[in-house]
């Protein structure tokens, strides 16, 4: 039996770069993980390319997979679906294969929720950790215009708790070399590679 | 207030080659770790400096160290002592800094027991995934040397369970480079990460 790759999802906030990270990852040729094509029913953008941006699909073919439980997560943001088709994930982590995704907040919660086994990345803005500097040396915000982003900053720090490994995005090559080695490492990890030392000694007893 | 260090526990079998990886990792300079260095009432060995290799300590002075509570953890092997002294680690780890650990296997689940945030990585023997090949492309052992391995084999996998982290010691630049990897995804589990965020909404706010 092949053992079951490992699912890694990246997610973050909105605007934090989560696209540009994970596109960054996947120009590089090196990567032994798989993309998981996100499916959607807004309209392409110029350039974009079904089955390699997305999965351009109407309303009712993106319906009809909810209904019949094809949608490993999925949203909804100004009237469009977003979502990952859950066949493709699911032949490639049976294959061995390890699968990358990379989604909003909302999905990512719900992936937890199926898959609590799986690696789960938070790219967080840099402002995030350079809020207080920036506010202090600036001094010129109104406060409310400070108490807005402090509270989205405690939203945000809130959101994070529910995943395992938080990377600031201060630089994309940064933010993609330690989603790299985070991957590395948890290849590494007892809990994933027992299986193979346990089935090695099944099969010597056997 | 200065965030304390983390705690990186190298372990594993008896003759893995646990020291020469751990040497091989600080004959490198660009570590951003401190090591730990041991203490023992050992003998020292031709070419072993006191307070390089360990310190070396009489009988009367380690077994008051234990009385004191001055151990992190300890063993007795063949009539002598071994262990880490408690005080550099906590002052190391006061001070912020990451403090790495090459101890035996009763040490390791001495010190998992009152650090279980600390790190633990167990050095495998290459032979441990090499084991079933080898035994049946030579098929010349006699049984009970076969169940001998075999035996050997669960005992070290039911040791790894307690570790977050198997390496493969196959080559000795192989398992530094996946330890340096460890340490390096470790500092970006938001477990970690969080008192640092925490901290600054709270100095915000205050």
């Amino acid at each position: 039996m092949t053992k079951r790759g490992m699912l890694i999802v990246l997610s973050g906030p909105s605007g934090v770069g989560k696209g540009t990270v994970r596109k960054a990852i996947f120009d590089q040729n090196n990567n032994d993980f798989q993309y998981s094509i996100s499916m959607t029913t807004r309209q392409p953008r110029p350039g974009e390319v079904d089955g390699v941006d997305y999965f351009f699909v109407s309303k009712e073919e993106f319906e009809e997979r909810i209904q019949t439980g094809g949608m490993l997560e999925y949203a909804k943001y100004v009237d469009n679906y977003y979502g990952t088709p859950l066949k493709y994930v699911n032949e490639t982590l049976d294959s061995g294969k390890d699968v990358f995704l990379e989604i909003e907040v909302n999905g990512a919660m719900q992936v937890r929720a199926k898959s609590p086994d799986g690696v789960f990345v938070f790219l967080t803005p840099p402002d995030l950790m350079e809020l207080k500097q920036r506010l202090i040396h600036r001094g010129t915000d109104a406060m409310d215009v400070i108490n807005k982003r402090v509270a989205t900053a405690v939203g945000e720090i809130k959101m994070m708790q529910n995943y395992d490994y938080a990377v600031v995005n201060d630089e994309v090559n940064n933010a993609v070399e330690k989603i790299k080695t985070i991957i590395r490492s948890e290849r590494l990890r007892v809990t994933r590679v027992m299986p193979d030392y346990l089935g090695m000694l099944g099969e010597m007893n056997s």
